[in-house]
């Protein structure tokens, strides 16, 4: 079978994925993560506040914010600021971004603070929110170690590595990591959120305009944890060159 | 195995299920879906404006709006006017239903119009959201015959029924049709939406709090397409009755 | 003199008054009120804060919201949420719930806590605020029960039962309770609070596009008093069949 | 009977009333109202454009808007845009001002467009709203005048003098014309406006914290007709006084 | 060289000014300053709180907040609270009026306290920001004086007179006081805040549509200068004439 | 006289300056401007519509809007969006930004289109207005060459280069483009605008918590003109690499 996508890749193939830590320099955790032409700026940020649900009980909290630079886009979209309110969109990708780091978190030792990820898009070519999730995870990492070598919580409160991935059913094929175009043209889009050893955090499968077979499913659920494990090796040799 | 549920249901058993037709007088389709204690309004309203995307297409549009009211639930929760804005979850359940449903309209034969499916829980116990869907569907479906009554449009512009139903894992023990108690209990959450003949539509799985295994996954699917399929009986007979 | 009325009804007659107590399961107070078509879910529900300037002081609040169901009229109305507003005519109306019923509260009996009544139509046919007032006030004696009943307070902080109706001059008649076929055509149209014995809490005539005479002012009144005491005796009917 | 009144006033008298016509440059009609020492700016703009509900009728419409400055009060009040929205209390008055000068205007004569009146109060001491309504009245003869001088309407399209006046209960007797003191501790406090020839246009009636006989309210129509008579002769004689 | 102001003016010649003292009677400090057709309310308001940064420190706080009346100008703006926003314009010119009487107060000696200046223009006819800090300064001092004459302050906490004046280069000459035609015309819009010695508070010198020479900067400021020196004089002749 | 500065740069040295064009992928215009630590990400963007001003006009407009990433800054702020406004000192911020580009655009050759252009700091250390007017016309540029190279336009529509940048007196001595430390300890915060050849775009000089001498005013401009002199130069080099 001939190759499908835009650029070349095989259809298990991940695009170039680069992952900078330490990108600004005021946050505890700050990364650029690109994959292809996808590029998002997650930052950690610790907060001695905990929401109202969280107080005295000693446990902390991890949240999300998402954004897009009003160009990081084909064509311009307007600021939610200006529209005195935060899209839909922007706010179920922070609520899914919070709800996939928090999976693996041990909020006990934690202590009671925040730690807030910010995701910011600065240039989006399909893939934005899984990026922000695989980028933000190694910005939580940095976060907690500066807690730790700051002598403020014992040891790292993360029980395991979080990555994630977009797939998706287009012209009759199961493809990984789909960029805009490949996207777009997609009647099946899936985001998967999984652990380093292959549990799942969150599966969001959407017929797009028609539904589709439970098979188309499971194939994609395959190609998403193939490349979920790449990402996770990635994120490992990130932050093992340094600290 | 002993029961679980708080009701003395089975594992794989619905709630009582009752949908009312022509529950208010001005609405095309006008809906009251009891699961349970869970009760929504559905209503389905004919507009003759589509978004600016649409303008000029010949093709219509559906959408829905989600809404609790403020005492559907155990605690009184604020208005969103009063916050002056919608709520995250409000947001992300109603772009849920709106994608549902669009996902069997032929809107060619719709025409140039939008059907506004309106959601308002009046009482809160669990699955909201998907009553929404399985409530908003005959709504729907009722809109579309006054439309065909009325002559304006040829025929039905429904491709196949849509119902939804939320399942998960609670007690190592996954669990068709979750009220509030046992969905506040649960370590994996999921809601479905699929269509008479067991294709899928929509897939949500959340890890709360911790990841899982994705044959859970599996057994969670069976379930929920033995659930959705009993709504869909439920479905053709509350619409046969009229008509 | 023949009958002008849409519905058959004498010009000094109510439409059929339905009073359902225990509507929904969570609230202190919940009732469905019917009045013709007109239908309002009242929910009374009780917490623990008062406003600023009762703190310290060892007295209660009522305060009441009203909203529409989008399609609870003849054409769809947008949701406040939506304008990231509240109306200027849903708030006009609550505060109108809030001052008539707070007229009979004893508030040191109640204590330091508010009862919030939240009044939402679900079909409107004219008369909707003053059905929230009739309704809302069985809703609030409710809640005051169940304080009463849990030994939270030692009686009824209520001194006397409080009803309300519309009155209207149309077609040069006086015509008590108004459906909303008749209100769009009435030259005054006037709402009244009173209470069992025939004290009058609020008054709100409008001359609608032309003035009117004084006499007229006290015709309606009139009427109001017969429609007001016949609504006092279904609260009382009601409110005795339990408790 | 000794005087209750705080300002040596008779129980049946106004305050010292005071227009001043032309008070700023730019509007069609701009007015100061003094009435004791509540201060209401009100000018009334002549605008092309009309609500969507009159568009392409031929006939105008009249509006109003009501706020307050900050410090015309004895403790300073937030701005309404800084809350976001505006006040429950303003857009009640606004609309009360709106529907009272609208009673009496013939909108075929004024043509398609509209005359918004800005009651601006520099300085409060009870009866603003009715201050408004009874110097919003001048301000628009004014505006209308102008359109007549410039040949854009061929009469003044107003069919009557429009007054208001507030009159309560206070200390167990029937006041004229409250300054803030006695509203204050009115028991009950009702706003009245009227035409010239006693006809009335809209009645507010409140029992703030105890209901009240229509008795009372009999007495205070009587006084405010004296009132509203009164304030006519003044307006009569300030509009003579130029044009 | 001929005369070049609409008002026969010299280039170098102030409008007429008029500063009324206790122009409202609520207010600490009461302001109406007239400049030509130029009158904004100025009112300094004492409150005992403070903002968080200044909470425990023992210091105080100037703040203010400007807005126009709708009709204060030529066409009528829409108010803020309506745009559900402050305006750009009202937000820089408030934050230019709070610093520029902030220079001069002695916050020690002033206390934990707020005095918030509300400057709010009724007609404006050019340099409504420059007068609301001339106006703003006196109100300042009123309020202070009521601060000193209650005991609640040992001194008057103001180290210098304050005032401002807008320059401009209009038709190839610089001009002292600019009304709103001139303002209109003015290819360098310059506003200048000064103390009574001389002394640079704020300088915003801005090229409308181009740029200019710094020749024209010196003798605009030159031109500030005197005018400021004469704004000062009037401030302490009215300041003087009572207390 | 020793260093005074924390990086040891001379009192009229700037921070090293870097200016990346085509930094992302969609903007017609895009760049990255670093000054020292302050990192602006502007793009320029061609939208076909202009302000309703404008409309008919064959001119057309170049706005800007600028936004700070939430943790840019040492301590993380809050979004606008979550405030449901634009903060008074964006709002300022970039209204100066649109004013000092504009100032340079020949309109009637730009034809009736806007270009936006987005300044979004991704890290603040003192300047980031100024680096954003700096490097904003840079995209302006490029956004203007896209116009002429797709023959929309017939030449660039800029009549002159503009930079821009802070000048400041700390500790008794006139200092070029502060640091965060530095402009913290400024008692005269001053930021100009000019073109290639010295003229004047915009002055706003503060004296933060004390008046100054214009003495300090004449020599902070030198410092001004010195400075930007450099930065053009580097826009020009910038600009000739390619294209």
């Amino acid at each position: 079978m001939e190759n499908v996508r835009c650029d070349g890749r095989r259809y298990d193939e991940l695009r170039k994925v680069t992952i900078t830590r330490d990108f600004t320099k005021y946050a505890e955790g700050s990364v650029l993560i690109e994959i292809g032409d996808t590029k998002v700026i997650c930052t950690a940020s610790v907060d001695d506040k905990v929401p109202p649900f969280r107080k005295g009980t000693g446990e902390g909290w991890v949240t999300a914010e998402y954004d897009m630079l009003p160009r990081s886009t084909a064509s311009r979209n307007t600021r939610d600021r200006n529209n005195l309110k935060i899209s839909g969109r922007s706010n179920e990708i922070q609520r899914l971004i919070g709800r996939s780091l928090r999976s693996v978190v041990d909020f006990k030792t934690l202590g009671e603070r925040t730690i807030i990820i910010d995701c910011d898009v600065i240039q989006a070519d399909g893939g934005t929110r899984t990026a922000a999730i695989t980028g933000g995870f190694v910005a939580l990492m940095d976060a907690c170690s500066y807690l730790v070598n700051a002598n403020i919580i014992p040891e790292i409160p993360i029980r395991d590595f979080v990555a994630a991935v977009s797939v998706g059913y287009v012209d009759d094929r199961e493809l990984l990591d789909l960029c805009y175009y490949e996207d777009s043209r997609a009647t099946v889009d899936m985001n998967v959120v999984m652990t380093s050893n292959g549990q799942l955090i969150e599966v969001q499968a959407t017929g797009e305009e028609s539904p589709f077979d439970r098979k188309v499913l499971e194939k994609l659920l395959d190609l998403a944890e193939k490349g979920i494990n790449e990402l996770v090796a990635i994120q490992k040799q990130v932050l093992l060159s340094k600290d």
